[in-house]
């Protein structure tokens, strides 16, 4: 059986894109939220943060998805790690997890639902993090993820509205994976074809323990690219920092064969809703290929930080990261706030 | 569009079976958890205590379900009542949640969602907590939970391991809402005749501003009884608890309707699933009718808590919520282990 063949919508594909969730929140009444709720991801997509005293706050998010690769071991890591990610994208450190888990009770080899979860908790445990719990339904597909909590220092949270005029975009993954896994879906390529992108979705956001002290807090603002692909986050960062980002599509860089399967069209429903999301806000530099388009709205599962960092550090940030994050790259820079928030060229 | 006809495996009937959960979590191998992580639901039932300081601790949980009503406001208090049940069964207090929100994207209708969600946000603000983000899928059926965060004093933790020898046991609720809900599916009973269900379901587990601060120290041992019933919580708290439970028929009220949905047939799949998951380590009175047999499997959403309370104090507890609590009840008592943890009698 191959998981990604039991599946309709695959992974975060299956996502509700941001304009239809902001049509149903538009009519939600929501009260007031106490005073200690610092970070309130009422968009439904970023961590929340609870200040629980002086110096420390709560973290808190979640994420789950159906199959987006086959190995079920590989499918529980990648959920891990892309549901933490959330954590690391504002300073935190993972402490515990839930597990959500769907999945058809009957038809169901067992062992796969045994491998999915010790993809997760090995991942968590990689993070010092221990899965203690969850919530088990019987569902039609299988769908998996973690509600993760973390602890943050308050005066080392990484908001993402703290993007600063001047400051340099560092991004810490490559690009891709949306593209990838549906040419994996399509048979298009194997999973052994796709080492470069199924590593890069394992691998943990955890950026803090290669950075000194000064290199931390030379990190003003931070997002993780997720979903709404690097033109969607670049979007919400630069619009809740009140600036604009500019981006140079010669400075990042691609998943292995991701350029290849975005000139074969093999694309996700995300391709089309992250360009209408970020339609008006986003400037696109017509000279750029119809591919390297496509990999700017690319939706990324497990994707990389988007770090926005004093331009004195910037250099000396991105150094410390490319011995472990092998794509980390400077991408662009943050400018006053002109007419667009997203700046996107050759 | 009735909500309940949108789904086959409704409620709490699409829980995974605990004997289920228990083969594939033999496979599972968990790593030594962190020594701050005090209770485990490596069980996947209850709710995780993380310890942060020398007095207070997290507690965690998750649970979500598919709608076991029609109006969709009401699942919304329902979910949310239920997911928070479990953080009051710890003696903590709940201040903040994420939703796990699932639909059919293109054929749901907006407001369904939209209601679902002023349910448990009004549910939450009346628990005093916030729903502070989310993640939401396109998916073939409706379902709808929260991951809730809580804080408990650390030496007011109500594990499920303490109940002593010649302790009383307090029931905060009326049983049979897994019979009543089926009724509602199937049409035999309308949500106006099963107001009495309804209310108690939506009802928080809110014990502790009802309590003294004696009354609130004299309960040892607290769970909220849920989707394995009053049997399957029962049995989990008294081998837990190194104990057995005596548990009488005459003491406990079913909920309005229940005894007569029960005797007409009006099962879920899980009355059959949770008499066999406490076969062998429950003793049932042969004399008890077909239907008082069949309560005491009854899967709960939102079930009431059971409490182990100090005999010298069971009185005025259960006194001080029954004006709250209008089904609360002394239903049994706690006596050394003999032969079977639970001894369900007339």
């Amino acid at each position: 059986m191959k998981l990604t063949k039991t599946v309709q919508k695959g992974g975060c594909a299956a996502k509700v894109a941001a304009h239809e969730l902001r049509k149903i929140l538009n009519d939600v009444q929501f009260p007031t939220p106490q005073s200690a709720l610092k970070i309130n991801g009422a968009d439904f997509d970023d961590a929340a943060i609870y200040e629980l005293n002086a110096t420390q706050s709560l973290v808190k998010t979640i994420d789950f998805f159906t199959p987006i690769v086959d190995t079920p071991y590989l499918f529980g890591q990648i959920a891990a790690a892309n549901a933490m990610s959330d954590v690391y994208a504002m300073g935190g450190t993972p402490i515990l997890a839930l597990a959500i888990l769907a999945f058809p009770l009957q038809t169901f080899d067992k062992k796969v639902v045994v491998d999915v979860l010790q993809g997760a908790i090995d991942k968590l445990s990689e993070a010092q993090a221990d899965l203690a719990g969850g919530h088990s339904i019987d569902d039609d597909t299988l769908k998996f993820g973690l509600s993760v909590t973390g602890l943050v220092e308050n005066r080392n949270i990484w908001s993402n509205k703290n993007a600063r005029n001047g400051d340099t975009l560092i991004l810490t993954k490559g690009l891709g994976t949306g593209t990838l896994m549906a040419a994996l879906k399509n048979d298009v390529l194997t999973e052994d074809e796709l080492k470069d992108a199924l590593m890069s979705m394992c691998q943990l956001n955890n950026i803090l323990p290669w950075l000194s002290t000064e290199q931390r807090s030379a990190i003003h603002a931070a997002t993780d690219v997720t979903g709404f692909g690097l033109a969607g986050h670049a979007y919400q960062m630069a619009k809740a920092s009140n600036v604009t980002f500019e981006i140079h599509r010669e400075a990042f860089m691609p998943l292995e064969h991701a350029m290849r399967t975005l000139s074969e069209g093999l694309l996700t429903k995300a391709h089309r809703t992250n360009r209408e999301y970020t339609d008006g806000f986003v400037s696109i530099d017509q000279r750029l290929s119809k591919e390297d388009q496509l990999l700017f709205f690319d939706p990324q599962t497990s994707g990389g930080l988007l770090l926005s960092v004093a331009p004195e550090q910037a250099q000396s940030v991105c150094g410390a990261l490319m011995p472990v994050f092998a794509k980390a790259a400077v991408i662009g820079n943050v400018t006053p706030f002109q007419k667009k928030h997203v700046v996107y060229d050759l």
